[in-house]
């Protein structure tokens, strides 16, 4: 089983990977970019459980390590 | 339109920062879990074209800046 983990910045949060992505993309002339947000990705590969469970566990650890909850939202998919 | 864009490692390139996560899942006591693999992920917000153009403008910036295609692979999502 695989968990996929998207861990992005909230709202409001500033995030100045992103915008230095931003102004590099305008000084290589690439047009129409209104704004580029940086997070993070994650697989997981799991076994022994079933899916309710492996959700279950993988918000644990999401809460307890991968994302910083304070300026960080996350979302997990999980694949049979 | 906006473009989601996964950044993630080809297989065989070492990940130091995902068995990092997976040691310090170890020591949290979180079972089951054979491997962990860090990624990048990227929201571009993109106005004045249409999918088809985005597509490709967008995969010339994963080649260009976006990614390092020697060690990464990378897919994009463009949606409405």
């Amino acid at each position: 089983m695989k968990a996929k983990i998207h861990v992005t910045l909230k709202n409001g949060v500033l995030d100045p990977q992103g915008k230095a992505i931003e102004h590099s993309l305008a000084s290589l002339n690439f047009e129409g970019v209104d704004a580029v947000r940086q997070g993070k990705y994650f697989e997981i590969d799991l076994h022994g459980t079933d899916k309710a469970t492996a959700e279950k566990n993988v918000d644990e650890m999401c809460k307890r390590l991968i994302a910083n909850t304070v300026i960080e939202n996350y979302s997990i998919d999980i694949e049979e």
